[in-house]
Formats: structure tokens, sequence, C-alpha cells
């Protein structure tokens, strides 16, 4: 059941230690899902409640530990050890007496490691501030360090396999994406659209299906496309005039292709238009620029040249490296295009490229996933990059 | 576009000051989405990105403080004036130098509250140990105080409006779960149940439709039931004898209501019908108990007491409260049903029982979803309460 042969993990394993030990960490705690799974295989919505990986410095393998209930997922997850799975009892469990990261640091303790550097992801989204204090308080002579991003550098480039997944889940987001255009029309019912989509996320492929994604499709329409990160409205249909964003993804053994278009049910207005050629030609140009060697700035100046001439502004980044996640979020976190962001393109970083347009009054939305090649980019999907008419 | 009556968030947020009184805060922030749409309707996927509520005793309204691009959805989704959307630069986003905790503190010392006692929710899923120590070092004069589940607690009674929105789920999930047990068979591929059960979430009924659930349907097959928290493989089909655990919930205006049975692709064996007999023994002696005076723990005994004479053992707690959410979880974190929690019954109370038993070969799941009313409960779905065998 395991995603990549044994080996790779442990490479990956390796990597994770060569940084650990460039930032003088003996012990790392791992929270992010995404993180977890990318060391150990581990896979399942268990991430409400607190686990971790221990990492120790001196040990081949981490240490799962986990809810009771989840351990048996553990081990047919996993390629760690049986003894290498510990889990916690549940009267831990959102506990006002009992913390898991206390169990998490009577491991610490039992292993000997009471007294070194320990590094947490202070950032991670399930490392909670309440899971920082019960740590503190647990390892008195523990020095506990930053480690957020540790592994999610690591995660940047991407192995073989991991972009084989990736081409895999962009199979299934233009089945996606086609679905949603060819379902959009005036009296529709928004719902249906977002059914139709999850549907075709799930079943996949003829040869495959999809996993659940890490963040669902985000559809608003009309006045609600003014807004990043709204969708469907449960109770409205599409009216003639309506603008649709279409961000979505697929997902395969946790490797995320999104892609992102913008449709207009009736005639576009030449507003719209307009914006729409500005997009389409900066992300083309961006795109066009990517190369082994650029630093993201770079990416991002390209774009914000040729839109220029347009009148339009853009504020926001305009993509960000992705690929293995769980939820709220696909992005990992580490290279951005946007000013500042200094980080040297190598082969196999891969991107998601998005430079929406949200304005007061309309908005507009393209990207493109994509991989950086010895001397250019690989663009995984050639889904026509245009804005959709259904009229 | 507002769910409820803003007499109704109005309401909340008096219930939620004299919490907050009684605790000696001044001023509370709110981090957990389900709080911050409780409080005043935001909804958006945007909690993968740092925002908040700054609830101040002496204000009327809260502020709501986000990313710059989800500030038009702010102003579309709630109540509050549009002084009090206060959004933040891109550039704060996955930073290294800014972090927008800083921007929150910045804004607290502003209204001249930088001196005050500030509760945070130390173990919401979205509150890091790094906003704690970003809040702690720019607001050196406060007092920082826990004030996790302050509203969590709150919101534990529900309205009427609260109630009908969970029924409206109820109607979902109840076709959802008649399309998963239709779609399971002997060669079918988990992914085409899985995205069956996707469609009905979210075209729902024909007059409304619905919206994405805090957890993906939990839908394991074989071995996979030995663990919870597991769900579809995306490239295997049902073989003849596997068990499969179903897991659902549906969701309405981010109102929830899970229902969980467990199917059989094939004759089930002996074993699996002696459990299946005993936790629905189980759960209909603990339903039948509920009623408002009872603590909570005194609902557990009840089905700890039925399960006693069967030699299965169940060591996890067996239900909780739960209503309005967001990923990753549905759950409240306040009422459970297990030992120890002395949460006294109420109306209006809404919970999931979910006395799921999960041995090393075998695992069953029931569940009900139910309010406590007047004298007893109120079961929302009636849908078969039996182990579903597809031969």
């Amino acid at each position: 059941m395991l995603a990549f042969e044994v080996a790779e993990y442990k490479e990956r394993i390796r990597k994770v230690k060569e940084s650990m030990s460039e930032k003088g960490i003996d012990v790392l705690l791992i929270t992010d899902p995404a993180n977890m799974n990318y060391l150990t295989g581990y896979d399942g919505w268990s991430f409400y409640v607190h686990q971790m990986l221990i990492l120790m410095m001196d040990a081949e393998e981490p240490i799962w530990v986990g809810r009771g209930q989840d351990g048996n997922g553990a081990k047919m997850t996993t390629w760690l050890k049986d003894e290498n799975i510990m889990s916690y009892t549940d009267d831990y469990i959102q506990s006002l007496t009992k913390h898991p990261m206390e169990f998490v640091a009577g491991i610490v303790k039992e292993k000997g490691k009471g007294n070194q550097v320990i590094g947490v992801e202070m950032e991670a989204y399930y490392f909670t501030a309440k899971c920082f204090e019960r740590l503190q308080a647990s390892l008195p002579n523990a020095t506990l360090k930053d480690a957020t991003l540790l592994i999610n550098w690591v995660r940047v480039i991407k192995s073989e396999q991991e972009i084989a997944y990736i081409r895999k889940a962009t199979r299934i987001v233009e089945k996606a994406m086609q679905v949603a255009v060819d379902s959009l029309g005036s009296g529709i019912r928004e719902c249906d659209v977002a059914a139709n989509i999850f549907h075709a996320q799930i079943s996949g492929t003829e040869e495959y299906g999809g996993d659940y994604c890490s963040i669902i499709p985000l559809i608003p329409s009309g006045e609600r496309t003014r807004s990043a990160h709204l969708s469907w409205d449960t109770d409205r249909r599409y009216e003639k005039g309506d603008q649709v964003n279409l961000e979505l993804a697929a997902c395969y053994k946790r490797y995320h292709s999104p892609l992102a278009r913008t449709a207009i049910v009736g005639k576009p207005a030449d507003r719209l238009i307009a914006i729409s050629e500005t997009v389409i030609e900066g992300i083309g140009n961006a795109l066009a620029a990517v190369k082994p060697g650029l630093i993201c700035e770079e990416v991002e100046e390209v774009w914000r040249k040729t839109i220029a001439k347009s009148g339009f502004i853009k504020d926001s980044r305009i993509g960000y490296s992705m690929g293995l996640n769980y939820p709220p979020d696909w992005g990992e976190h580490t290279a951005s295009f946007r000013p500042g962001d200094k980080t040297v393109l190598k082969p196999n970083m891969t991107f998601h490229m998005i430079p929406g347009i949200w304005m007061d009054d309309i908005g507009f939305e393209v990207s493109q996933t994509f991989r950086v090649t010895g001397n250019g980019c690989e663009i995984f999907s050639d889904f026509p990059r245009k804005l959709f008419v259904k009229d």
C-alpha cells in the first residue's frame, strides 16, 4: 500500500537529518500531516487530534505518535516497525487535564533526549499554542527551537515518482474542469455544478481514482467573484451575466495538480475581456521565462511588467511551490513568486502559478501547474487558456 | 446572504461577553473559523492563512482581520460595518519577517487595549505556536489568557434556526447514505462509491444543495476497517467478503448532521453479526436514556453496561457535541459521552453518538445525531439501524 519505495522514504529522512544537523537539532517533532506522510507514508484523516512524528538524529526510523484508534492505521499505511507506532489512550482527547504533548514529551525523555535541542514546527497548522506550552512545561531541560518548514524545504524538489503522481492528478483535474465548464449554465443550480466537480475529482479516470483535495473547489459566481476563497451558494442558480471563477485541483496519493479558469454565463463585458487578455498574456510571459537558475521574484517581475501597461494592479503573489498536502492548503509555504523571494529555481521544483486579479467590481483568474525542467518548464496541463463563454 | 437574523448574532455576542466578563477577559481574539462564523457569519476557505476576530468588551461589533484578498468576502458574508473589516497586505503571507499577529496586535494597541487582559484560543486548530509567540512579543503590556472553548461552550445550546439547519443537513445525509449503500458491490471501484457520496452530499435535495463537510466521507473497506479515519483506496475494487464502514455527514449553512453505518459485501461472519447486535443494542439503550438533567458520563455508562456482557471492549468516547464547523472536525470539543464528563444535558444540545468498536481483526460502527428535548431526545434520522448486507 506504500506510495513509494522504502528506499525513497529513507532518502528523504537522510536529507531531513542533514538539515537538522546544519541547524543543530537533535530531535525533530513533526506535526504537519504532509511532513508526516512524506517521511513515513502515514495517511489518515486523524490530524484533527494531536499526532506527531519524533525523528531522532541517532534513530533509523521516526516514531509515530497518535490516538489509540488510529494506531492500526499507522501500522497499515507506514513502513515503520510496529514498535515505532506509539499511541495514547482516549482520555487524552480534548481533555482539560491531560494533553497528548505530555505523552510525546514522555517518549522523548524515555529515549534520553530530554535535555537536547528539539525542533518544533511553530507555524504548522495543527501545532497549536497549547501544544508548545505543554511541551515546554514537560521538557524543562530541553532547548526548543523553531524548525518550521525544515521538511517543507526538503520537499521542494520532487522525485520522478512524485512528478508521476502530479501528472496523474493532472489527468483528473482536466476532466473535472471540463465537467465544470460543461455543467455551467443559466438556471443551473450552483450546487449541482459543485457536485459534478467533486464526482469527477474522486471518480478520476478509468485507470485510477482520485483522493480528496486539500481545498474544496472554489467556484464563486456573480458578485462573489470579487473575493478569493468563496465558493458555491447552496441555494442559488446561475443567472445570465454571471461570471464564475473555477479554482480546482485533483489529488492522487496526496499529490495535487491545481488548475484555475474563469467562465461567464452569457456575454462577457468588455472590461472582463480586457482583464482576461491581460492576465492570459501575463501568465504566458511568466511561464515562458521560467528556467533553472532564475530566482522566484524575477518570474513575478516578468508578470508585473507585462500587465503594467493595462492599468490593472495585482498586489499579491502569483504562485507558490506545491505538491503533497492535506487540508487546509495544497501550497508548501516555501517558495513564492513575489518580490523579495530569492529562491533559485531548480529542476523538478513544482509550482502553481495563479495570477488572479480581484478588483472591487470584477475578478479574473487563470492558472497552470508546472515543473521546472533542465532548460525551462513542463506545463502539466494543456487545458485551453482562455475565458470560457457559456452563452 | 446571512444565515441568521442580525439579532441572533447580537444575542450570541451578548452571551460571549457575559462569559468574558466572568473570566475577566477584556478583549477576545478568536481564531476558530466556526467561532468566527458564529459571531459574524463570515464564511470562506481562508482559514489556511491567519485571520481573526477581535471582540472588545466595550465595542458593539467584533473586528474582522484577514488577508487583503478576503476582505471583500468578509464584507459580503458578515453583518459587520465595512469599517470593522480590516485586512493586511499580502507581504504578511507566509513571510519570514512579518506576521499577521503583529498586524492584529497593532489594532489592539491602536484601540487602547494593549495593557488589558486578552483572551486567546490556545488550542484552536489554526492558532499556531508562532501566533502566540508573535502576539506575546507585540503586546508586552497585555495579559494573555487562555480562552479555549469559551465560545464553543456558548455554541452548545442551539437555536431553533440552528436546529432547522441540522434537520436540513439530515435530509441530505440520508440521501448520501442510501447512495452509498446502493453503490456498494463486489467489483465496484471504491473511488466510484466515494464519488457518488460526494455528489449526493453537495447536490443535496431538490429544494436546496449541500455545503462541504468538515470531514471527508470515511469509508474504509476490508482490513482498513480495523482503523478509524481511513477512507477509500483510489486503486481498489470491493471484493466479496469486504466490510465497509460508512461514516458520513452532510452540511447545510455549515451545520452538520453526521450518520454512520456499516455494510458488508457478501455474507457477514458470525463475529461481525455479534458485534453489530451488541453495538446496536448499546446505542439504542444509550439513546433511550438521554434526557435533560442527566450528565454525559451517565449516558456512556448505559452503553458500557449494555455491552459488558458481550465481552467486546470500547475504550474511547461514544459521542460528542456537534453542529457548526469547518475542517478538520465537525465536533465542538466540549461535551463528550465518556467517563468523567459531568456536563448536564439541556434541551437543544445536539450530539453525534457514535459507538464504534474497532478490534484488531474487525470493526463496526453505527451512529445517530440527535438533540436533547424537554423530556428525552429527538433522533434526527430514522435511517435503518442495522448491518447492511450487499450480497
